[in-house]
């Protein structure tokens, strides 16, 4: 099926290198014909590398394999396909990533466990390595600072458009960069559009401390978005420091000299969890939705995610219906502290219901023109206490149905 | 919009008087032209009552209204509309929901406590409780013993067929009926699609043990379907027991003389669930979804929702695709336990997946056949313990979109 190119893409940013870093795709015939779908990225000595995985208790075998590897807190090559995904392959499938991970690591000069894996594509069927493993020598050979565009779009399945997004910032007066690619449409999302995402940066940073700020930036990014709540069984983010740039040594701890990493770091991951977003199987609109009030943020963040989970107030977008009684209903079924009394939804910045009921002359002309536009911002007050949270979403359509009603037959 | 009949209505059954029982309906004009869209039924003096209500924070002011009547166990009416769901609106809705239940007690000459209320239709409007009242000495005035089928049809909204049910059992030798009916697309339902369910029987049971019964029941069928995983506001089960029929004093426990009831009332309140079910919006299959090896039954039945409420276990049936990839990663995402390793999955009896992988020489033939079908079986086996759960479903398509993106604008 052709796909075509979402309205809310956005162009693909310049890529300079990122110090310590090569890369490159290719072709291996995996599942797809005629694209890349094989991508191997190789790091300087001394790479430190953090990671998040998907909660799915049914795992795919390269999230087992980086879990493992992961605790050595080192890497020195990134291999990813797009077409299969390795998962519920019992045996066969550890098996496969295995030799993967063997093939890349005789190449590079490494120990097997420095080299993190990631397949996205059917669940079901064993990823046939030796069509990677045949490929990895020509791809390593060809590995340059300058392929990112490439490495971009041969992670894509269901993608309609690639995704990347950089940022530069000081540490001790030198400058660093971070580089983030990803595929995908959502944190939660389809199996045949697992989220990968692969950050790279030159800043020399010690793999706890790489860590922390990658499980915190994931809560406030990644993890604040959804597309259909489905959680996939390979979703997959690697944040990879090459320690290439030459700045002042940053303590354990972090602290002030990481302020301006920590924030360009922060920004690569929400625009990168966005771009996921803005490429929701079918998307037409993106939601955003505030909620303000909750008894605390992890509570605000449970309804916000209840209402950008709802089908109802998702097809309710998609038909461009200010229908905010969907979105009451909605945080009443989230199952926290809420009080219909006290509760104030508006669209677009205008207040449409408060205190449990409709606006007094709630006029709708300008949410119905607000409704109209790509994106749709919904607030929620609980009028209970501080507790605030941001999660992002798209509309539900026709599109979707098709895309994953015939994707696999 | 004009909603064709769901290929999955079954014709609706014969429908005798359960005595004690006089009911009517007819077109007040609330929202609905031409068609009737106001239910009342008058119950004999003594009639007790248990309900079960949403479990939604932000409830309407029928399901208030009834939750403060049930305390007392009485009933003597019930007053149902369609088209206004009286949800979302304040002191005015509270307003017209008393105004309701007053003009009704005063025409049957009991207590408004005695009277039980229920709305469904769009939320955030006031119900015009004049048209309401207007409407009810005509009505009241025409009530008969044989107007089920009338009633039935008045209460429906988005419903495509009407739904009821009817079963008879003896009591000490005496038979008593139970007959229901209901409206909606799920427990767990759209806003123009609350579960609104009336069941009546002439035995004379009281209200503790009834209540008893009904959530046990309720347990077993109606919160072991879903639809699209929201919860109306307004979702309403009220079950009244007459005592018309002469049959010997059943004790306070209940015990082994209401066998054949419980039985009886278990099958309506089971039809009742499914036949919400086979009208799901858009619905083209049935889906029943057995999980079996589970720890306890608990987490048996959320693996089975987890399953059930899965846009892409749900597009994947709608689209014919017997893809039980997306199976496998639904009972990954419950969050229950389940080993990856010991997951079974079959389709039509037919086991695809086993012990973590594909069986050996899985032949897909007698699946795809079984999938093409209106009723679908999907069976999990977690190979962990001796949890068990059923649960049912429908498959997400087009029109659910078409009826969910359009229906208020």
């Amino acid at each position: 099926m052709a796909l075509t190119v979402s309205p809310l893409a956005l162009p693909l940013p310049a890529l300079p290198p990122v110090a310590g870093v090569r890369l490159g795709a290719m072709a291996a015939g995996i599942r797809y014909v005629g694209r890349d779908d094989l991508v191997m990225a190789e790091f300087a000595p001394g790479t430190t590398v953090a990671g998040v995985f998907t909660t799915n208790k049914c795992p795919g075998a390269p999230v087992d394999w980086c879990r493992a590897a992961l605790k050595g807190g080192k890497a020195r090559a990134v291999v990813i396909n797009a077409g299969n995904a390795n998962v519920f392959t019992g045996r066969a499938g550890a098996q496969a990533a295995k030799a993967s991970a063997e093939a890349a690591a005789k190449l590079v000069g490494c120990r097997p466990r420095e080299v993190f894996l990631a397949s996205t594509g059917v669940i079901g069927q064993v990823l046939p390595a030796e069509k990677l493993t045949a490929a990895l020598p020509g791809l390593y050979g060809a590995l340059s600072e300058s392929n990112w565009e490439a490495a971009a779009r041969a992670i894509m399945t269901t993608d309609t458009f690639p995704k990347a997004v950089t940022r530069t910032a000081e540490i001790g007066g030198e400058t660093v960069r971070i580089t983030g690619i990803a595929k995908g449409s959502g944190m939660v999302a389809p199996d045949m559009a697992t989220m990968l995402a692969f950050v790279f940066t030159d800043a020399k940073l010690p793999a706890a401390l790489l860590q922390a700020m990658l499980s915190r930036g994931v809560a406030k990014s990644f993890n604040c978005t959804t597309v259909d709540s489905d959680t996939s069984t390979s979703d997959t983010l690697l944040l990879f420091a090459t320690g290439a740039v030459k700045h002042p040594r940053v303590p354990a701890e972090g602290g002030a000299m990481l302020k301006g990493f920590r924030a360009a770091l922060d920004a690569v991951l929400h625009d990168l969890a966005l771009l996921v977003v803005r490429d929701g199987e079918g998307a037409q609109k993106l939601i955003r939705i505030d909620v303000t009030g909750a008894v605390s943020a992890k509570s605000a963040k449970r309804v916000a995610l209840s209402i950008a989970n709802s089908p109802l107030v998702k097809t309710a977008v998609a038909g461009e219906d200010a229908n905010w009684g969907r979105i009451v209903m909605a945080v009443g079924k989230a199952g926290e502290p809420a009080d219909r009394d006290r509760l104030s939804v508006a669209m677009g910045g205008v207040w449409m219901a408060r205190e449990g009921t409709v606006v007094p002359g709630y006029d709708e002309t300008p949410v119905v023109a607000h409704i109209k536009g790509r994106e749709v911002d919904i607030t929620v007050d609980l009028g209970l206490g501080s507790g605030a949270a941001t999660v992002w979403t798209c509309d539900l359509t026709h599109a979707y149905i098709d895309i994953n009603g015939s994707y696999r037959s």
